[in-house]
């Protein structure tokens, strides 16, 4: 039995509230357990300097913690005049995992921007980012393919993220909350799409390695929480979940 | 008739939702027509380095929006690297207000420091942190006050914030929203007391003068407005407001 | 009687020696009491990139203090890689007050940049920098007049500024020196026009409050301390001082 | 067949060559292919704040690359005033799979050092710096060792990284180069210790998804080409080899 | 003749005004020709981590201009959020200059802070810090001298600088203005002390070479121009210039 | 006798491997005894917006240190976030010795960027870089100009640079080491052409002095290093050397 009760393959209780703020094209708030993450998608008619002129689209995520999101509080990124380390890779990651599953020449030459704001930590903001910024991306892209400015719908697949670990040194477990995640050996965040297909894989021995065979029991209780993210992310998005995979 | 209808004394509808977030030692959620901000405070039980050893607490504040608080997406000040000269006035000014109702020698050697973080905007933003941010206070001084950490509750008097400003030329209006903001030719942010003295008054012309006569039409004006501001915080306070200038 | 030998409605003496360095195109040295500023003014004929192509001018200005333009050696800004919050409040607040008394129109598309360089502080460094760059804009201005470059002149009316606060408890006394500033409890900055209509007004208790009739009491002194400013610019100004309000 | 004639699971041409810069306590220039990296690790007798006093050491990795080490030159990111999201992700990535291999605790408070600067690349910069890195260190810690500073030899295993993944559509190759790393749908970084367990699975889809399938490929591949990189190392190592393991 | 009338080997009119401003503990305007700079000395009693213990002093030297200086108005540094290589290298300049000639022990464990604001700016400015520099420093030496805090008077030597540089092709000339020095093949600053012994020499060929000959006519008529520039420190310092090198 | 056996006019042992690292148009490592340095230098097709249109061309320098090129590890430059003033002052002189020495019109508009890295010191890095630099862009002008894209080889004169300097309180050294440097009274790079005459001289008594004749010993003594220097550049430029100074 774990601290709060579950089984080991086991997710936290998954909410995702539609249009959580109003001046994005697309927003949630995402909550997993006691960690809740507003995700906002920002539709800009431009792209890059660096895709100018290719006919292509780009996704962008920014990612941030509010100070007292934690049981600590932490001094904002702005006082510190510098983005960490962590948050860099965080935002590196959730942009290319949406990027994975858009059609960025449907897309057309515009930005979306994902903006992914912890307001309450628990474990797992990355991956709860990552569900959460999805089907904020979803309602922005269908926002603009409601007004007729794509030609097809550019979303490809559901995409959602999930970690599993382990702890207690070898009981390997889903979606690690705070206090079990600051214990794990292992961690690995899995990030797949609806057809169970890997988009990313990111496994770390803290301090300490894995087997081959713990990452497959790994793999495959990850597999299974994120069949059922998607089934959430399916409920909320309604009948804009059958416009995906059909562009 | 203004916009949204309402009267020219007329305030938006207020709310003010207690522990809005599970970490802080306080916060609140305080919403003030579309204008959504969430306060924290948290309590640091040591000051910063130029008042160690007086015996003294200290407040400090900071305040931030969501990149797409606001219509257009706005660049994070961490991105920028740096926090902007706007964002500073407004953190200076809600550290400035909150530290004059309190007695920083009933607090002792701690700091409080509040964070709002404005999530929604529809202008008046550094006004309804100041209202909330003194809620989010006053929850997180009555915990350490509840578990015997202080001599005498520190809080002298409430404390909330409004603004009252000139637009189409001569109509003075209370509570204005982002519409008429960016339309005003004046505009004032008045910080008062329980007991209707002044903690902060800024009136700015923008390109524009205002005269002596106009000058007691906001201040009555906003007057009437903080008073049913306090009301708002004594219902969200509930028990705790009583402990307020009983110090 | 104050320190310094003052009524309590009295300004230090006032000195304002015009084109102070030779390559703005205005320019003085003011000084009031021991507090000393450079001002200058400088054109640049274009506009910032948000009015581009509006007809229309604008006015920015920068603020500093030399490392020991104080008792205390300052660290400088330059080598702390930011400006301070202080010096942002203090340049929005030079730039915004200058621009309310200007037709930006009647400006045409050039900038004014304003610097205020303190060299000797000893109080009220904020509001003799708003008085001494008024007159350096009015120097600056006439030179592009004078070259007909401009259709008319572009100064709607003067503009001084002073601080009047309480110390003592209740003493309400007019231009306050560094000794007494740093011991009152109310500080207040007014910015005024020649026709006696409000700019801006600052008025801030630290750690403390203040009343309705205290506020009468500052507004009336420092409209006649306003006046005696307005009168010094006058006579620096020479001839130039009958080009302002004629545009 | 590759492009540089290579098998599939063939790995570049691997050299270390020891001892390469005089003033760190281990060094080595580390050339897999075209990709050369200096890899020098430094002893420093204290450890961070946050380990200060117990009893424990500490590993820190830099890694940087030199402006033209690439075919277009790079800025540098002492120019732009900042250490790139990239970079961070490579530095945490090699510091935290050496503290995999390393007692913490044998090692003392003292931290290692590590700087990883890529003199040229040609794709695997990091995994070439972390198979590079891990001799430099063991060099570095048999000089305090035979100095006697260490009661056992605190490096419990072998550790080498290298690269695997997709190109053309299908085929999975080890070890990509630049030019194959550019065009790869999916790349995966792995670490692994002489005992062929995890430290670190780092597998991402560019614009791209892979099959639980080709996971067991990649994984497959990148095990054999671990085994022929800590060959390399060991014979590097000479002698000092026999004592990894050992403490 | 030159582009202002003087000689080859005339130096600019040269005026020291002592105690310029009321803080600092020695303070002088020195002009040269057009270029004004505020130079004050500040004495602070404690020195960097690297001296503590050791018994000796230290002198650290900042330089900036105003931004309206110049003909063209420049960015602040503080604006630019740093400081540029040409102030640091002036800067490095005045600080080891002073300390060539100021015996750092019998200095006691104290820093001079040395500022050198430009205010007005006509070439030679970083010169005229160093002649402007040297007085302030000999003045709040003499202080703290008078208050018996030293043991004995620590300046050895009088020290100062001048340019001189070749225009025209051919014509070696001292004390460039800003029109010469912006057409000169080749600048030398010079800086001397009052026995004629070298402190430091910079020459430089702007896209340029200079010969063995030429050289040596340079410094003949630097070593005039310093002599004079001597004469001028000597008599704004009165009976203070009899106490050095009697230390 | 000097501490590495060598007498007080000799140069260390210098040696230039060309075509060091494979990017660059042009790259050398040069070692002068124990200092070692790799210098690339980088064709841009493009120059700085100053020059833009005016058919001439730019040499910029950069210059950094690994961080364990030294005894005792610097932190790197990326992570303080800002180039150190001895870094400005060193990449200033070598692009200034260089532009000395090349026609920028006979360049064309391009850029030839100059990256000096040291990989491990032993005093005289910036003398070092010079010299090795100039055979970096040598080869690198050399590849542009034979694919016919210069109407003339530009570089109109070898150049070198080396250090002399005073040691033991009178012996005059030539090409200090780094034991000699930081003992050193005073010490003076000198950067000349090959017929003899000077870019720059910059001499620096550290808290010491140097006389008339001291300076004239050290300038004949740098001289003919500066001569033997040009001797092991011309070696390494093999026929390359007959096209300088024949544009």
């Amino acid at each position: 039995m774990r601290i709060d009760g579950r089984n080991s393959n086991e997710l936290r209780p998954v909410h995702i509230q539609k249009d959580y703020i109003m001046h994005p094209e697309g927003s949630v708030l995402i909550s997993v357990g006691n960690t809740k993450v507003i995700c906002s998608a920002s539709i800009e008619e431009r792209v890059p300097p660096f895709l100018r002129g290719q006919g292509k689209g780009w996704i962008n995520a920014e990612y941030s913690m509010l100070p007292r999101a934690t049981e600590q509080r932490n001094i904002r990124e702005s006082s510190k005049g510098k983005v960490t380390g962590r948050t860099m890779e965080i935002q590196r990651l959730i942009g290319r995992a949406l990027r994975a599953v858009v059609s960025l020449e449907a897309l057309g030459e515009r930005t979306i921007w994902i903006d992914c704001d912890v307001i309450q930590a628990d474990g797992g903001t990355r991956t709860a980012s990552i569900t959460g910024a999805f089907v904020a991306m979803a309602l922005a892209v269908n926002k603009i393919h409601s007004e007729k400015k794509l030609p097809v719908f550019p979303i490809k697949q559901f995409l959602a993220a999930t970690s599993a670990g382990i702890i207690s040194g070898d009981q390997v477990v889903l979606d690690l909350n705070y206090h079990e995640d600051s214990q794990a050996s292992v961690d690995m965040n899995v990030i797949m799409t609806g057809s169970g297909e890997f988009v990313e894989l990111q496994g770390t021995g803290e301090e300490a390695t894995f087997t081959y065979d713990q990452l497959q029991t790994i793999l495959g209780m990850a597999r299974e929480g994120i069949d059922s993210l998607i089934g959430v992310q399916q409920e909320a998005l309604g009948e804009i979940a059958s416009k995906i995979g059909k562009g």
